[in-house]
């Protein structure tokens, strides 16, 4: 056999055009997966300091990928290779006869091997053929090897100029190239949208255009992502910045068809809906209505969700027709609830827009509207297909709602332990807007939440489980439905303020010392939030909020259930609370009896 | 080991109190499973001329099980057997001091060891002690072994009458009877609710008790049970007469617990609301609310959705409480979708009180409500917990909408071969009102469908699966929706129109010779459905049809589906019918071009 050490003293065999050696292929990639993320720092992260990972450059024939990628390699002081090259080195044979001997399938499996076996070595520019990012596996490959992908994107004028005398290529043999370029372009370019960064390139110089690439490529991350272990419902969680205008790219490997419905409300549309568009567009999927609804919670009603679901079905929605929510909770439930509803189930993708939809309602598939009765009674489990949490979509947050939605990290923070005490050594920081403290925030609670909806999707369990997460609801909802979700008492300040009672009661019932009570109303009081009944401007009576709390839907049989602590990290139901304690604690509180 | 053989040449060990036998009490009881039914005839149906089944008597203590087991064993000509007594002559003690000793627990899995053993030998009337149809695995191994199972029920007055003296029995001893007594009833009562049959006991002779109780089991049938095979959303259709009035025991094995709410429509309800509501009462099943809705497919729309969500979570409704419905099709959908949203998703029981639903909607799982784009746009999968189709019901159903019920019977016969055989054979007398008939066309059709909704229970295989069940429907719904939904062409009347036009359009397409439409169309029309356009008092036009039909939600990207059929037995679903052939079919059947 044919051996051929390069510079890496990598070896390349003309093996990878004759037999399928998936023990070769399959290896090196799996050590870098980006896909199925382990618990900890995985290893595909760029250290911030210095670049250290593969760029694969994907494009059109023309788009400059040789040229740009020779230069981006000497700054980058990487090596080049071009993949073409060197799969006919391997192949000993140009490409038009591989595929002119054994079709193209064999071609797209040997450029495979040779793209994965070239990506698990030191770090390098590589320049793929214009139909690789295309081919599922392939793209899927390259996306595991941890590289940053990076789509130069051209013009149809642009390549025209630049393939001009190449007319000898067989791919604009008797062909218009005019006409080939443009069908290819239909064909690929929603592929070439999955690529992490996408540049436009015109006719500037090659160094202007490599130095654009370079700045690209350098402020390139790869957004974490966080697998929602549900079987067969599994989805990412997938969080960073920039998402909006990569949507496209993100969502498009999860959609049935690239045909979607956007759901909104005004305010976030106006704010948001410009960047998710372009990046929907960049992946050629077609936007069949943007339908934004008024902001508030009055919009999760029934009115409103059948209103909603006229709307996509006037625009043709089909059961291959995904449903993207871009919003807060509000238009999460609403949107999530009309997928579940029409036509009996549609694809559904969430993009949250505030620290509190972020970090917990639009992962773990609740969906739903409130009706008289109280809210979120009428809804469905509908998982979504995959989050995107754009975290610079926080910096537009007003602080009130920043903070209301920190309630939620904290609480996690005491769910999970170790996340409570970077809430209190950061918490303050990510209230005020700190990116990185907020991108923390939003991956642990992410991760938290995953945890625990994988193993209790349904809120199934007979004690644990889900039912955990409403540490301080059943004292928050009792809150905020006698404040009547008018928006004196956001969700979050009335979660703040039970979680305080929680703890509260946690101590009294001998659960666990009065530190942690001090400790929890201390944090959430540094943080800006209200902690103590005494903190909200509303007179409550024991009576009124004892009967609320009676008609929480997470009691069973008419008995009520609380979620209690003995310390950050160890938390538990229970259906054995003494009533007493509960009134003597609230009218201690400042109830009113 | 001390060994006992009765008449029977049986069996009857010791061992029954000191070890736990279980291939001993497991072999013989599967043999004749009622539960687990083959696709086949089972066993455990009486021949309809000989009384040749064992019969269990239940009830509470001093309700005469011994004195009426005796007299009636030897009206029927079989042995009586006391399984009290048989109970201490294998353990060689008086019950009491097996309680005393081994506690009930023991006591318990003994008699349950016992009462199968005697059931699995020939046939013979059983007296069984008060507790142990109460206990839920003996209840269980009885109602496997395929005995008619019989309460005897009696006041309270009558109870304390009869165990006067007998203040000595342990039970009694140091506690006032009366409370004893009314605390067993309290506990027992909704257990011996799910016997086969119940005699109310007065002070009558036991010889006159005996003759009445002898009449009921003799006309006691054992309901057909049809298993949908849906891993952990599986569930029975229960099919046979008079199930209303036993509705309560059918139930209550899969109840989270004993509280319901019944939704119906005006005009059912006034028919079979009072025997249903009995038959819950019977097994102290709780009726949170009875909500009538207007009877007629306007009642499938949202704000009425939305109005039974309220009246539901007025009334109390928990995740512990279930939805029954009872009606047609419409109460079927409406109170399915309901239960699918409420608290996002209670338990659900369709009681089907006219033939389509019984032989369709009320099977698979489909809920949902209309919206102005179209009919079952918004709904949900939701599987029901049980499905009990009282064939009873379809005799108070107006002639016209029978005949539209069978044409889905009919459809089912074109899906699945035999049954069409039969169809042609008796589909006249099915249509005329016949029982027999009529069970015959419900058994089998739910037969057919539990099995296609068993194999893609979420309309997701990309060819046949549920679609199959769609043959006629995409040429009826468009019919339909011309019509109007007002009445004046019904679901099933669209069908069989449907029929006609699809079994046309096979043999137009070369699928199967003219024979088909032909018989189809003839075996209709004998049963005084409609079955050519040309029968129906409306004019379509070509594009209207053609349109109604390009907004099919089983189309896929944009293209229109069809199921076609080869023959009876064998249909398969096709993208691929040439618009023109469709046309042509229309136009040549009387729509205006």
């Amino acid at each position: 056999m044919f051996k051929n050490l390069d510079f890496s003293g990598q070896e390349i065999r003309r093996g990878d055009f004759i037999r399928t050696d998936i023990a070769l292929a399959s290896g090196p990639v799996s050590r870098n997966s980006a896909i199925d993320l382990p618990d900890e720092d995985p290893p595909n992260l760029p250290p911030s300091t210095a670049f250290a990972r593969a760029v694969v450059l994907v494009g059109m024939p023309g788009a400059g990928k040789t040229a740009i990628g020779r230069r981006l390699a000497a700054r980058l002081g990487m090596p080049f290779r071009d993949a073409d090259a060197e799969i006919e080195s391997a192949a000993g044979m140009p490409i038009t006869e591989i595929f002119a001997r054994y079709g193209e399938p064999h071609f797209r499996d040997g450029e495979r091997r040779v793209i994965t076996r070239l990506l698990a070595g030191p770090p390098l520019v590589l320049a793929t053929g214009g139909g690789a990012f295309a081919d599922a596996a392939t793209r899927d490959a390259i996306k595991r090897s941890g590289a940053v992908t990076l789509w130069l994107r051209c013009e149809l004028a642009t390549l025209l100029r630049r393939v001009a005398g190449r007319e000898h290529r067989p791919m604009f043999l008797n062909a218009d190239p005019a006409e080939v370029l443009q069908r290819l372009m239909a064909a690929r370019h929603p592929f070439y949208a999955e690529a992490d960064v996408t540049v436009q390139c015109t006719d500037e110089s090659p160094e202007v255009t490599t130095r654009r690439v370079q700045e690209a490529v350098e402020h390139a991350t790869t957004p974490r992502r966080l697998p929602v272990s549900l079987g067969e419902h599994g989805y990412d969680v997938v969080v960073g910045r920039g998402l909006l205008g990569r949507a496209g790219g993100l969502i498009a490997p999860v959609l049935p068809a690239r045909r979607v419905v956007v759901v909104s409300d005004a305010a976030v549309a106006a704010l948001h809906l410009p960047a998710l568009r372009a990046g929907l567009e960049a992946a050629e999927i077609k936007v069949l209505a943007e339908i934004a609804v008024p902001p508030g919670e009055s919009s999760k009603d029934f009115a409103r969700l059948q209103d909603v679901l006229e709307r996509m079905l006037a625009a043709g929605l089909d059961r291959r027709t995904t449903v993207v929510a871009l919003g807060g909770g509000v238009v999460g439930d609403l949107a999530g609830f009309a997928a579940a509803v029409a036509m009996r189930g549609v694809p559904f993708v969430q993009v949250p827009t505030t620290l509190l939809a972020q970090v917990d309602s639009s992962v773990g598939g609740k969906t739903g509207v409130n009706l008289k009765a109280g809210k979120n009674l009428a809804g469905a489990f509908h998982q979504p297909r995959i989050v995107l949490a754009d975290t610079d979509t926080l910096a537009t947050l007003p602080p009130r709602e920043l903070r209301a939605g920190y309630a939620e990290v904290a609480k996690h923070g005491l769910l999970q332990g170790a996340l409570w005490d970077w809430c209190e050594a950061h918490g303050g920081a990510a209230v005020a807007g700190d990116g990185d403290a907020l991108t923390h925030a939003v991956l642990e609670s992410c991760r938290l939440k995953a945890a625990v909806v994988a193993a209790d999707e349904r809120e199934e369990s007979a004690e644990g489980g889900r039912a955990l997460l409403n540490l301080g609801h059943t004292f928050g909802h009792a809150l905020e439905a006698e404040c009547g979700f008018d928006g004196t008492l956001l969700h979050g300040e009335a979660v703040a303020v039970g979680l305080g009672l929680a703890a509260s009661l946690s101590a009294r019932l001998g659960h666990c010392s009065q530190e942690w009570p001090s400790r929890v109303i201390a944090h959430l009081a540094a943080c800006g939030l209200p902690a103590r009944i005494g903190d909200l401007p509303h007179r409550f009576t024991v009576d009124a909020l004892m009967g609320r709390m009676a008609k929480d839907k997470k009691n069973r049989d008419g008995q009520m259930r609380f979620v209690l602590l003995r310390g950050p990290g160890d938390v538990f139901t229970s259906s054995e609370v003494p009533r007493e304690a509960v009134t003597a604690l609230l009218r201690d509180e400042g109830a009113a009896s």
